[in-house]
């Protein structure tokens, strides 16, 4: 059984578990506050070309939404989300559970449209009753988002427009920031990001990581007292090092997206593939979520050698999944499944 | 300028200001442990033709709303709702700031349906990652709705089945119970909502009292502390006797009745009228609630003498208003408006 | 039975009454955006000498007190409180159900010291660890106290220090404010509060309204969005102008402070009466509520003709319990009591 | 500089990243869901010598404590805790950010007394205003305590006592666990704490993991839903394995309880050699936490080349330190510390 039902299955790259060995008993202080945390921020610093960025270490996607949440928004403010949003659905109301509803939009392949957040914000502000409803307050994408597509820096700056007319917080969500980099026709960077969103954060757990994902900062008011919160929140890893050593490794020469491409080229190549194959998708995504539509027959016979994650169905005889490629993933399970997929 | 815009225009109805002067130096114990609210208690559970059910005052919707779904969900439950209930869009996120998520639905006419709410937890249950996503654990559902309908006894035993397979606890709001009770066609009572229902309220604010909603509840793990909550989220009210005294008031006799047929009959005789006059309207309510549809033009004529909720736009041309009656209504005031709108 | 349990035990002050009575069916829109709200704020701020402050109205203490807080602080900050605090201890965890931990002080004579905030707030700051423990963020004070005690001028500046040195937000809790405004040797005033707080109030509840606290903010970053709040937690009166109309008819011509004068001229009484007597007092208070002490064996006799709220164990063989005067207290009634209590 | 500051200094046992290394390219389902996580559940079963408890694997000790109390209380009700605990003072709040109250006692020695909440139970519900009062519904241990000392079976047995007679949940926090059952005196054991409490945990971070803590659910309210609530407040590691992992590996041929007497044994020798060099303690601690008391001036000296934590000032010349030793103290650091305090 060959596992392409997700991008988390395996462990890290070996250099993160040779980097732990090396520093197994080096003596550091906990809580964030050592040497190898300080060195990937300053490292992040680096990549987004800003000096005037915080840097925090969080272990998991979900925790980082409610963390920077949280701490952005007052008690009547909300976020706006597409409903395909990660916080939307698949974070049991981790949002709600600290008090905020997100507000819905309809997604656009997986995407919020600037459009749609301003016509949200004006009939907010237009309704004579607007204090009886929850008050607009902070905007958040994923890129890639759940669907596999990216945001171009156009579609990011429409939002951020959007943003400053009705002073909304910019949230960005990088689970897999490095595949949306990695992507064919990508045009954002880590300084386009650092610049234009109030906050966003590079994945790790996804991209080659044991876990972690870095909160990159930028709004002024949201880095005061920041680090209160991931504290209550349960955030706050006592060995906060095994985050820094980790980002430090990634980050410091390229393997991050070294290991992105890598991921996103295997993709490609399934996408190719079944594309000349006949096969339609679900959606275009251009990174390592691909979204291939079966016959329900073939997908019970590819179920005996590799595992896939069900998205939906799509009519009665055929039914989408989401195959992922990863930094793991070796070339010969993507040949073996590619022929497998063509002897149909 | 005469108000059709809302049914909480005025004060109260002049018998519970006389019972309020009556027993005004009368001294009582406070927060609701009083005679009064013992004896509204006891006429409410004659009206239910039920002892075993518990009755608590509370101010306002809102809180009414609050308090019971606080008290009712564990941190990782929602509560399922029409997309247009208002504690999905009127409440300022006060559900979600107690924690919870508001699983909206599509609205048929204002009311949810059955199967839906069916559909929504066999999805819930069928997907393999049911525990990231908020556990579906009540029904809330108002009669009248907000858009005047009112739920027939099939409808609501619909429903109970529902949230027995499923194990959700089924709520409803009965700001307008009244003028639910007194719409043509209408086949609920009180014992009915007391058998069928986990909780639901009996509304005072709009039906004659000062403020006021009488909750009801027969669920038994609901029942358990609720007074703590009650004073948790603020609604212990200091002078609870005035509660009790109110719906002592009202339903001691059948005023609450009374008031509520007096405002159906003339919200009846502005429906058809206007039926007659040829206007349409958004919905077919059969409560003090009329939603007709007006040009632009002649709104703007009708807005200088009548104050009414802007609904929504129609067409280019045409808007929806919202025409409230009420207990305090009069007649003479209805005859004018459907003089002066049969005048165009 | 007479009842010197509590202040609030009767209804309203006739005029009140009388008020309710002829607005009764004056058509006002809802939600406290009406003529009465508008006027009782406008003599408010007279009262206040400020032009600068919002008045917001809401139906009791509790509510008054979670809306505040919950409005003023961010998630990682807590309150600082008198162990005696109302929030502290009996309003069933309101604050910590908004989010917050109530930190707590030894009070002395049912105050906060100056002098303890600032300790509290430096061993923060200079704890290495001080991102793990609760920010210290607003100061909460009553006055009177729950031990009928005032603060002074002096006192509140000396808080107002600690709160400016450390950026603590100040709020008083006036449920009892006039009570305190005509006590003996007092010297604190409307202006001077609504200058020194960053939001108290004045309270109706227990000084001869129905029920009502009136909530003066001189905060710009708390007047921000407050209508909100009080609209998520509940506290937002569908008819709001019940609120305006108490508090214009108490304030407009001084009633309010007649009433406290009365109360307070009572309560001076029994005082003065029972020191006389040689009976001891559990604290020297100079407002409303009076702690006399009493043999168990005596109160017992009292009991059957009195209701007091007991307030504890003195000894083997006595107790101190609550006497309180209110606008609605009989100088007949307390011409008895002090008789009776003469008699042993 | 040699770290005695704290128990979390170093990476995690040699073992661990070997098993670590061996695992990584396996691909297994994430959340939780593998069978490291099942294999490490069945050992601890094992252990417990009891099939009827859950057990989740979760990431840091304030993160677990949250988890627990936000699954186990109901809005209205708090959990009861030793004004040191750990929850009371340094988790930022977390509990409270959850909705909850800390109901703090005095401690004696770390530890709660059984006779203390007793009695605040009885006064809760002796008291005519309990429905104004936080309900107490859990007590919050730890074991061994922030002071280093560890309960008996006695005093567990006495709190499960009163736990029953009040409904109250029984929750030990064992960050250190494996400290306090190395203990010399110790008659705690792993099926005594999963009969005896209605949830614990067994600490990983502070005992050779690189991170994790073993919850031990054995109460069946508790148990229902818990994963939910896990998901919720972002404790559901996506490579969930990396958990399973460390815990079968400590656990599964008593590596785990190796380590701890390793601690254990060299703080005993720290104790020893500093009590006959005539220190005084501020506690006297059986596990891995010491806390002698030195002169300033020894102090200054020693911290140039030791790291340990300050713990609080004795009098005018002396303060109390906390020294750790943990899995990872070498014995010859022990040896210079030892020789090095002798000589003042």
């Amino acid at each position: 059984m060959i596992r392409f039902n997700c991008d988390y299955g395996e462990g890290a790259h070996p250099r993160i578990l040779a980097r732990l060995q090396e520093t197994n008993f080096v003596q550091t202080p906990g809580y964030g506050e050592d040497e190898y945390c300080r060195e990937a921020a300053q490292i992040i610093r680096g990549l987004c070309k800003s000096d005037d960025i915080d840097v925090h270490f969080l272990m998991g996607g979900t925790q980082a939404n409610l963390t920077v949440l949280a701490a952005a928004l007052r008690p009547w403010e909300g976020v706006i989300s597409a409903d395909t949003g990660h916080i939307a659905v698949h974070e049991t109301g981790s949002i709600e559970a600290c008090g905020h509803k997100v507000l819905c939009l309809p997604h656009e392949n997986g995407k919020l449209r600037a459009a749609d957040v301003a016509r949200l914000c004006k009939a907010h502000y237009d309704d004579a009753s607007f204090e009886h409803m929850v008050k607009p307050a902070a905007v958040y994408v994923s890129s890639p988002s759940e669907l596999g597509t990216v945001y171009s820096r156009e579609e990011l700056l429409a939002l951020r427009a959007v943003c400053d007319e009705y002073g909304l917080l910019l949230f960005l969500d990088g689970a897999r920031l490095g595949y949306g980099l990695a992507a064919p026709g990508n045009d954002l960077s880590l300084p386009f990001l650092a610049s234009t969103t109030d906050v966003f954060y590079i994945g790790g757990t996804k991209q080659g990581a044991l876990f972690g994902e870095a909160v990159v900062i930028r709004n002024a008011a949201l880095k005061r007292d920041f680090r209160y919160e991931i504290k209550q929140r349960g955030g706050m890893l006592a060995k906060g090092r095994l985050l820094g050593l980790q980002f430090a490794e990634l980050l410091r020469d390229g393997l991050y997206f070294d290991l992105s491409r890598h991921a996103v080229q295997l993709a490609m190549a399934i996408k190719a593939a079944l594309t000349e194959a006949g096969y339609a998708f679900l959606i275009d995504s251009p990174t390592n979520q691909q979204f291939p539509i079966f016959a329900d027959e073939q997908l019970s016979r590819l179920a005996q050698s590799y595992a896939f994650s069900y998205q939906c169905r799509v009519d009665e005889k055929r039914s989408a999944v989401r195959i992922c490629t990863s930094w793991a993933t070796r070339e010969e399970d993507v040949e073996r499944l590619i022929s497998d997929i063509r002897r149909g």
